[in-house]
């Protein structure tokens, strides 16, 4: 496997500096005060560059890829049995996680993939379609604890799925890529990704997760701060670093969002899980975070840390620690509103309605 | 005129505490760790109480109400003229308002209400429909720092119009309202409330409104100043604060607040002047803000007064200032996501998915 990143990179651009400049410029003279609505403003200015179209059109099909995987450190680190993957994904193959809920409010649709679930399906007797394990990596990544959770070629073809993931989903018509994970320990491995890239202590980033007890949170700490030391000489290998704690999922998902900015599509990022996925493909390419969006603030530690370091303000801040995209759901509701202001409020020549009275 | 207060208090009741506790052990049941979903879950609980039903629905039939009144204060305290309240009734008329391009977006929908614009519309050619003023008490309200803006029977019958502008919108199918505000110089009169109400001076309360200056903002304390004098002995008397300060807008979103809560639905404010209404309300009942959600945070200084006094926390904080219900139609999206994730989210028994370890 020979994983050509220099390639991926370098198809990441810039959004247009021209179309934003249109835009900033048709927010001036749309029927209110100048700045009148706020954020609202800025976030659909920021769509219209990242579109290069002024106005933009508020996102018709956007597309949520949830990626599931295990984790064998879970059974030291979660308050939730290992099994609650598997169960999690065929919630979400019939429609009952809060994901599904939330894309059909907002009006996106939901895509689950099996990246490195510890099941065989075939065994089970469960009916899943054949897409779920199209880009299977293994069954769980191992222990992060006591050894490399997967191996450098998985890392890197776990990586090149979720670059593909992009753009089918883009060539399929996608406007608008949000990631989602499903997996228990998944915030465990999130923790040592980020604890490595922004240099920070194992207590500093591991959070309480699905809810864990001091006990539980100690052993977690423990876990991370086992990871870290035997990934400590892989500063500036990000894909090392995927492979030594984050796993198969946290790779796709870095490639996923790494993908999106190269194909120039608006990406919303959701809580700590992809935020550790985002500081590596950010590790990756500095321009990857210009297409990119915070969809929330989430509870867990580790995520203001990310925020920081990727200089991005979360659009809600709800105290939410799901998974699953669902902060980036709730986010797209308010990015559509943005993009329907620029796109469809009338202008004071076009309603015949006077601007401020001159100084 | 006698406007008989009592009857309409007397009917404000509280929400269905027995259906919280419903709507609480139901959210401890949904496929995902208890509390993830944070400020989704209170808000879902908060409507499923509102409801008197668990789940609760998500709001299929919102109503935004537009009261559109000019101040005669405004020519020495708003950079807009005056002739832009009726150019925006309008432009919301023609659905190119921001109201009416977020309301679209949300799924609500815009009445539009002349209140007290200062216009005769038989005069100006205009073809505007019959229900426009079918509420309407005068055209414009008096400059506040001069002397009373409007007289007290005016003041009753606008508080009286916006009660029975409630119980049309809830008889005709609205399941949530919206009160949105429209009239240049309304902020003054919304600022003015305020400090009597909260005990506040005038440069605590007065902001920049749509985007005035230095100077202008000098003569806006100043006009504040002189109403809060004229009305310093209305303590106790909201309605007479209605009268001496707040205008014939001012007085009939007080009703519709007070009516919404008395019908038992809903209610999402906005910015400062519906929160100045939202005061005046909250004096006559002070039951009347476990209907309310605080939709967003204005930055007008004197909102933040609101949401203190009202112990209300909004939804979100954009930086908004713009009126019109836009705020409240933004958080709109919110609640409806949190709606539909208790409505429609599958339990743990349901899905097949266990719950946590036990410890």
């Amino acid at each position: 496997m020979n994983l050509d990143l220099t390639s991926i990179v370098s198809r990441v651009g810039v959004p247009d500096d021209a179309v934003r400049e249109l835009a900033l410029a048709r927010q001036g003279v749309l029927t209110k005060p100048a700045g009148a609505l706020g954020r609202l403003e800025d976030l659909s200015v920021w769509l219209s560059a990242v579109q290069g179209q002024c106005p933009p059109t508020a996102p018709r099909a956007a597309r949520v890829v949830v990626f599931a995987g295990d984790h064998g450190v879970a059974v030291r680190t979660s308050a939730y049995p290992p099994a609650v993957t598997a169960q999690m994904v065929l919630n979400l193959l019939a429609g009952g996680a809060a994901a599904n809920v939330l894309a059909e409010t907002v009006g996106a649709k939901v895509r689950v993939l099996d990246i490195a679930v510890d099941i065989d399906w075939a065994e089970t007797g469960h009916d899943v379609p054949a897409a779920l394990t199209r880009h299977k990596i293994r069954r769980g990544s191992m222990p992060l604890d006591e050894g490399d959770a997967i191996s450098r070629d998985e890392a890197e073809r776990a990586f090149l799925a979720g670059v593909a993931v992009a753009d089918e989903e883009v060539d399929a018509g996608a406007d608008l890529l949000i990631a989602g994970d499903m997996g228990i320990g998944n915030t465990t491995a999130a923790a040592a990704l980020i604890g490595l890239l922004a240099h920070r202590g194992p207590a500093e980033v591991v959070g309480r997760g699905t809810g864990i007890d001091d006990d539980v949170w100690m052993a977690k700490c423990a876990a991370v701060r086992d990871g870290m030391f035997r990934a400590r000489e892989l500063a500036g290998d990000p894909i090392g670093m995927l492979a030594a704690v984050g796993g198969a999922d946290l790779a796709a998902i870095s490639g996923f969002l790494l993908g999106g900015a190269a194909r120039g599509v608006p990406v919303i990022l959701d809580g700590v899980v992809i935020g550790a996925a985002a500081l590596v493909a950010n590790a990756l390419s500095y321009r990857a975070r210009n297409w990119w969006l915070a969809g929330h603030r989430s509870v867990e530690p580790a995520h203001g840390i990310v925020l920081d370091r990727l200089r991005l303000d979360p659009i809600v801040d709800y105290q939410m620690r799901l998974g699953e995209g669902s902060g980036a759901l709730v986010a797209l509701g308010v990015l559509t509103c943005a993009a329907a202001t620029l796109a469809n409020m009338a202008t004071f020549d076009g309603a015949g309605v006077a601007g401020p009275v001159a100084p």
